[in-house]
C-alpha cells in the first residue's frame, strides 16, 4: 500500500465514533475505554510484518525489523483527557501507521532500517495528576516515590491502576530498555497553541520543550477598614501582587520567546470592606534557552521584592514544580524543515510550550524532533479541538518525508 | 456631682470585666450578655432624676426634662461585634451618662433645655449582617421587607429575636416618634482609623458620614495553555483587572479625600496552567461629598472601559451596595472644633469613613455632629482596640463642653 493520508482521516474519525461521547474523546489511561482504543489499534495494524507487545510500563511498542539494529522511533499517545479533542496523541499514533504500511510496501516489509511505533502509555495524566508516565518510565526521568503515592480522585493508588491493566508498578523502570538502540524519534502533534493559524502556515518544526519555573508568590501586608484608612496609610498585598501582572508581559517580551502567566489569584480576608491582608499568586514561566528561563525568574523576583517594597508588604516565593528545556537535535530539526518545505513550501521553526513524550526521549539522549500541524481556533483538551483536514493530510504526508530522511540520517551515522 | 472623666474609665473597665472574655467584648445585640449591659446601664444612672423607656425598636431613653420641649439628644450604643474591644460604642454611651450627673448637679437635675440620652439597639448588626437597626427604625430608614427576612447564623428570623426581647418587629417604626422634638444630636466615638493618630492629636471633630459607592466588576477575557498561547494572543482577565489596583489609588487622590479599596479578587478557572478567563473585583469607594463620590465611580468605570479595551476583554458592572454622604450640621461642627480646642488646644476636622447611628440622625433631618476620640494601633472591632486613657478623659470633657454648647444653640433657636 502507497502513503494514504486521507485514510488517517478517516481511521481518526472511526476512533472518534468508537470513543468519544457528545462531551468528546474519553480515552483516559487505564480505563475500559482506552483499552478499547488500544484493541482497535491492534486491529488496524492486523497484516503488517510487526512483533507487538507491551513492555513494562505499559507502552505498547509496534517493531518492523529492518536492516540494522539500531531503529528509528515513531510516538504518539492514545490515551485521551476527558472530554478531549479527536486528534491529541491519536494522530501521531495513526500517522505512525499509515508509515509502517508505506513501508512495508515499499521495502517488502523488511525496510534498510529497524522503524518501531510506539504507543506511550498515559501521556495526558488526567487520572492521576501527573503527565508523560510511560514515556518518563522509559526515560528512566520518573520519580518513583511521587508515583507510588499518586491516587485518582476515587482514591485508588496508581499501581493498583497498573496491575488492573496487567502493569506491575515496581517493574516500570525496566522499560528503560526499549530505547537502547534509538538511533531517532519523531513525534507529529497538534500544535495546541495559535502561532502556526497566525501565521496562516499548515506545519512547523519544532525546535524543543520549554523549560518550566512554576511559583507561587505571597504577598503579605495589613487588613485594614476601608472606610476609616487613608490611602497612603494602606500596607495593600494586592496592589504589590498587582503589578505583577503587567510586569510579566515586560519580562516576557524582553526574553526573546519566553512566556509568563499569572493563572491564579487569591486575596484574604476577600471582602468588600478590608484592604487585603494576603495576595497569594501563580507565576508560570517558560522558555526554550535555560539561561533566558533564569533570568526571566531573577527579574520576577527582582520585581517582586520592588513591588513589596513600594507597598511597605512583604513578599515570599514558594517553587511549585520546575523542568529544564529539552531542545530537540539540529540535524532533526534541519530534517523535518526540509520535509515541510517539501510538502506545503513554508515552514516555520518553532517552540512547544507544552510538554510531550518527546522531552522524556530527548532527556534520555536520543537525538528527537517533533512536526506540529495547525491547530483552529489554538485549543485542545476540548471537544472543538479541531484541523483542517488538507493540514492533517500535509502532516502524515511531511511526517513520512521526515522518517525516509530519518532513517538515512541514521544509516550515516552506523 | 461634678464631671469626672476618670469615673467614666473606672466604668468602661467594669463593664470590660462583665461582659468580655479572652477574645474581647460579647456584648452583641439582642443577646444574654448584650441584655447584662444594658441592665448594668440602668444600675448606673440610679439616682439620677431620668425617664427611662424602651422605644418601639428597642432603643433605651434616658431623659433628663428640662425647660424646653426641644431637646438635646446624645447617642451611643452598648452593642459590640463578637471579640470586640472595649471602647466602641459604650464609651459615648457611658459619657452621656457622665454629662447627666453633671447637669443634675448643676441645674438641680431641671437643666435649661431637655436632655435624652439614647443606647440604639444593634448598631453592629452583627448577628443579623445589617449595621443601624434601631437608629434607622428611628430615624424611617429602615427597609421592613429586607429586615423581616434577616436570619443570624442559626437561621433565626429577626423579627423571632426581637420577639424574644420584647419588640414586635411590625411595629418598630413607631419609635420615629422619639426623634420628634431632637433639636441637635452629638454622638461621641473613637475614630477606628490612623488619622488623629497620624496627627498626634486626641480629638477630632467630625465632617459628616462618607457616602458610599460598592459594585462588582468583572472582565472577562479567554482561558488559554500558559505555554502554547503567545503573549500577544492573550484575553488575560487578570490584566485587566489587576491595572485598577494602582489606578483606584490614582482616582482617590485626585477625588482630594475619598478613599477606594478593591478588598477581594476571584480568578478563573484560577488554575496555573492557564491564563485567566475572567477575574471578579469588589470595589468600594467612599467620599463625604456626593458629587466628588459620583465623579469617583465615573473615573473607575472610565478605567475600567480603557483596560478592558486594551486587553481585548469585557467588563462588567454590578451594584453591590450604596449610601448617600451624610455632612453633619455646620453650626454644630464648629462648636464641636471649638469645645475641643478649649479642651486639648488643638483640634482637627475630618470625615467618617464608617457608619455610625449619628449618619441616621442626620439623615432624619436632626442637625448632628460627632466628635472622635484617637484609637491606638487606628484599629476596632478587635480586642486590641484601644484608647489612652487620658485621651478619653479629655473626650468626655470636650463632648460636656459641647453639650453646653448645644443647649444654648437650642435655645437661641426657639
Amino acid at each position: 500500500m502507497n502513503l494514504n493520508p486521507r485514510r488517517t482521516v478517516a481511521e481518526l474519525k472511526e476512533l472518534r465514533s468508537l470513543t468519544s461521547d457528545p462531551e468528546g474523546a474519553q480515552r483516559v489511561a487505564f480505563t475500559p475505554t482506552w483499552t478499547k482504543a488500544r484493541a482497535w489499534l491492534r486491529d488496524k495494524v492486523d497484516g503488517l510484518p510487526l512483533e507487538i507487545h507491551d513492555d513494562a510500563a505499559g507502552n505498547t511498542w509496534f517493531t518492523m525489523q529492518g536492516e540494522t539494529d539500531t531503529y528509528l522511533v515513531i510516538g504518539g499517545h492514545m490515551d485521551s483527557v476527558p472530554n478531549g479533542g479527536w486528534l491529541d496523541g491519536c494522530l501521531n499514533v495513526l500517522a505512525g501507521v499509515e508509515i509502517l504500511r508505506r513501508l512495508q510496501s515499499q521495502y517488502n516489509g523488511r525496510p534498510p532500517v529497524t522503524v518501531r511505533l510506539v504507543d506511550w502509555a498515559d501521556e495526558e495524566g488526567a487520572r492521576f495528576g501527573k503527565s508523560l508516565f510511560g514515556s518518563s518510565a522509559c526515560a528512566g526521568t520518573l520519580d518513583m516515590d511521587e508515583a507510588r503515592g499518586l491516587r485518582d480522585k476515587d482514591g485508588i493508588a496508581l499501581p493498583d491502576a497498573l496491575k488492573a491493566v496487567g502493569v506491575d508498578f515496581e517493574g516500570v523502570m525496566d522499560s528503560a530498555k526499549e530505547l537502547k538502540n534509538a538511533g531517532a524519534y519523531l513525534e507529529l502533534h497538534i500544535e495546541q497553541g495559535p502561532v502556526l493559524l497566525d501565521l496562516g502556515l499548515p506545519l512547523g518544526a519544532v525546535l524543543g520543550t520549554f523549560g518550566v519555573e512554576r511559583h507561587a508568590i505571597t504577598f503579605r501586608g495589613q487588613a485594614a477598614h476601608s472606610g476609616s484608612t487613608p490611602m497612603n496609610r494602606r500596607k495593600d498585598a494586592l496592589l504589590a501582587a498587582a503589578k505583577m501582572s503587567s510586569e510579566i508581559y515586560r519580562i516576557a517580551e524582553r526574553s526573546q520567546g519566553g512566556v509568563c502567566t499569572i493563572g491564579s489569584c487569591i486575596t484574604r480576608p476577600g471582602i468588600v470592606t478590608s484592604v487585603v491582608e494576603e495576595c497569594r499568586i501563580t507565576l508560570d514561566q517558560r522558555h526554550l534557552d535555560g539561561a533566558a528561563l533564569a533570568n526571566m525568574l531573577q527579574e520576577a523576583r527582582d520585581a517582586s521584592e520592588t513591588f513589596a517594597r513600594e507597598g511597605n508588604v512583604g513578599v515570599s516565593w514558594e517553587r511549585l514544580w520546575q523542568i529544564a528545556p529539552r531542545p530537540f537535535n539540529d540535524d532533526l530539526i534541519a530534517l523535518c524543515d526540509e520535509s515541510i518545505r517539501e510538502t506545503c513550501k513554508v515552514s516555520h521553526k518553532l517552540p512547544s510550550g507544552p510538554l510531550h513524550d518527546a522531552a522524556s526521549v530527548a532527556t534520555a539522549g536520543v537525538p528527537t524532533v517533533m512536526m506540529f500541524v495547525q491547530s483552529l481556533h489554538g485549543i485542545s483538551h476540548n471537544k472543538i479541538e479541531d484541523t483542517r483536514e488538507e493540514h492533517i493530510e500535509m502532516s502524515v504526508a511531511a511526517l513520512d518525508r521526515l522518517a525516509g530522511k530519518a532513517m538515512t540520517w541514521i544509516l550515516q551515522r552506523e
